[in-house]
């Protein structure tokens, strides 16, 4: 840790999925450097790290405030994503030179990277070998996902909007599928691949939640999984089922994978289809139950629904950013901010840094105790944790009838 | 028509697949009524005509006014919905003869059901029977269907919402989409078997809106669907795909059938595993451009996302169910509440009554002249048509961070 007040431009990019409030966090970073006296420049990587690979950068201080005004409230990854896993530097340090010419390019002294596991790799790579070659350039990194498997965070910043976003659209789903007076099977499929958080908030809809919820923390067995749908079935002939795309049976096997036996097949041209977890899932109960089964995957939906994203989700987002610049001014680096939750019986939150080394390439789940048997949904202690995260409305403007989202020029320079 | 204010009690009732305002009707309806002196109760239809064939009703009167006051933002059918079409009285008049006799039981002398096509038939079935059975009781429908294909209305209530929702999710897919620096191709697959409104209103979504558009109105011919793709991609790397899931080729065959020898197959027991349009769609895009493809199905949640209802939307399905009692008091009976736009710059409408025959088992297209040619989408006429009906937000009330729907008791009398 240098510890040390730098001189210089900041650089700031986003990189892996998409949130609805990831660029809440863009914007606390920017808008927190633009303020400060250090910083000469706040520039943009296009498209995360290979924006610094490829010199494609921009000035944050060319853009409009009132547009950077609306990032809190705009989904996606405003500076553009990318998903480029970095070398080990030890064994091929190519990437890790071409930043630093970067680095001293435009003499950047500030790095802010925005993103899950791999993007805290990437920062702690960064950050290493920056300090190795005795460039000053403190590193901080910024937590973002919707699947809540960040290490080292009570929560992620993402993961509140989506959990409201699935918590809603599965009441509004309850509603809608329980209309009719005939049976109904509906499987909706949630993504996640190794950790059921966003499953779970499926919990959060409540008296209008699903009657079972699968995560991947807990071996699928499908044999259980269909006596599970059947004694519902025969109590209320209404069915609805949460569970995670990652869900895995005992061996190890992606349940999704089944599918590719039964419920798809080639195309035209001799390629897999893929049908996907719910495709697979209502074929299954189509063979056991004979009734309407429907499968619903909210696929993307889940992670760019701004228009419902959660407000106390935004200003966490933001308070991670602003937090990180403000740290690395201060002279902090090789951290990542996290969001501590306090005591008390009001929630709250604070921002405190985290080694990176702590944070890379670990995945947190969902603790088994939370996680009901036979499908039967989520223990008090997951409401306690999630309900607060999903407090609170977006500012999201609208213009005739519709969100209005930022517009950023990103003119590279 | 009888042109006569009758005394006795009024039965309301909702039918088909449901919307996210048409318990905006249903209020809209029931405060009318029981405000009304000549109407001695309001009894609602348990799942729409089955309720009556059961005589499973419930009596609104009954149900807490701050209740009856939350529909409005409430989705899906409040009272419960079916998918039961009335034979032909000439055929076999079992049905009405039992609705008369509930009829006769409850002294019911108004009839209003909410629905779609069928829904007006049925009103129309039930209309003619009474009036030859000499029984007094005035019988007026009520518009509703996301789809937007009845005849005698500008609009139908429930389709501003749905298309609301429709181009909002297409923005944040669209910034989703496209927040990578490599090639994608995403297909959304809309609701629509036979008119393509929804998939239309995709184009709402202006700059952030789909590149390529494709309604059941126009053949859909795979050839020139995977050269107008590979043309945008060639293009820009991104493509962006609505398509409605009742598009047919020149035989008239579905083009989600094709899948049913290529993106589907044969579950464990031997049940065939259909997989939409959407992933029928990504298999043959698959076999043309080498890149990464996603399909993307609204489903249901396109009809029951209250929470992001257009207000608009809210205070037209309300104003038919209020307009329907009103006229059905003043004497009329055998008509459907129908909007009517009104001349001039700013938009407006207004409720009038329309025969039910000239109703019932119709569809309204879209006008091909809206249709612009290879999939480029919709004319200045659509949007001057679908933008009004986008307009304003929902009254939806939160508690705990989600929405607080209307709950009903519904006791069976």
């Amino acid at each position: 840790m240098t510890m040390k007040t730098l001189k210089g431009a900041a650089l700031v990019g986003q990189s892996g999925g998409p949130t609805s409030v990831i660029n809440s966090s863009l914007y606390g970073v920017v808008k927190t450097a633009l303020e400060n006296e250090n910083i000469t420049r706040v520039l943009g990587m296009s498209h995360g790290i290979t924006g610094v690979l490829n010199d494609q950068l921009f000035d944050f201080g060319k853009e409009d405030p009132n547009e950077l005004a609306r990032l809190p409230y705009t989904p996606s990854s405003a500076a553009g994503s990318c998903r480029y896993k970095m070398k080990d530097p030890a064994v091929d340090p190519t990437d890790y030179e071409r930043i630093l010419e970067i680095f001293k390019k435009y003499d950047i002294r500030y790095f802010f990277y925005i993103g899950g596991n791999d993007s805290m790799d990437t920062c702690q790579k960064v950050s290493a070998f920056m300090a190795k070659s005795g460039y000053e350039c403190n590193v901080i990194g910024v937590p973002k996902t919707i699947d809540n498997d960040l290490f080292g965070t009570d929560h992620c910043p993402g993961y509140g909007s989506a959990a409201k976003y699935i918590a809603t659209t599965m009441m509004e789903l309850y509603l809608d599928a329980t209309v009719y007076d005939s049976g109904m099977v509906t499987v909706v499929e949630i993504m996640g691949r190794n950790a059921g958080w966003l499953t779970a908030a499926a919990s959060l809809a409540g008296e209008y939640g699903p009657d079972l919820v699968y995560l991947p923390e807990v071996v699928f067995d499908m044999d259980a999984f269909l006596d599970d749908v059947q004694r519902i079935y025969d109590a209320k002939k209404k069915v609805i089922v949460a569970v995670s795309e990652g869900v895995k049976d005992k061996d190890g096997k992606y349940i999704s994978e089944y599918g590719s036996s039964i419920a798809s097949s080639k195309d035209a041209f001799g390629h897999a289809q893929m049908g996907g977890l719910a495709l697979t899932l209502t074929g299954f109960v189509k063979s056991r139950i004979n009734t309407k089964v429907r499968g619903i995957e909210l696929s993307l939906l889940q992670r760019c629904a701004a228009h419902t994203a959660s407000g106390t989700d935004i200003e966490e987002a933001f308070m991670v950013g602003k937090t990180a610049v403000e740290s690395a001014v201060s002279g902090i680096t090789g951290r990542m901010a996290a969001i501590i939750r306090e005591d008390g019986d009001v929630y709250s939150s604070k921002v405190e840094l985290v080694p990176l080394e702590d944070v890379a390439n670990y995945e947190k789940k969902v603790p088994l105790e939370w996680i009901g048997e036979n499908g039967s949904g989520m223990s008090k202690e997951f409401f306690d944790y999630a309900l607060p995260l999903i407090q609170g409305e977006t500012g999201l403007g609208k213009e005739n009838g519709l969100p209005r989202f930022a517009k950023l020029k990103k003119e590279i320079i």
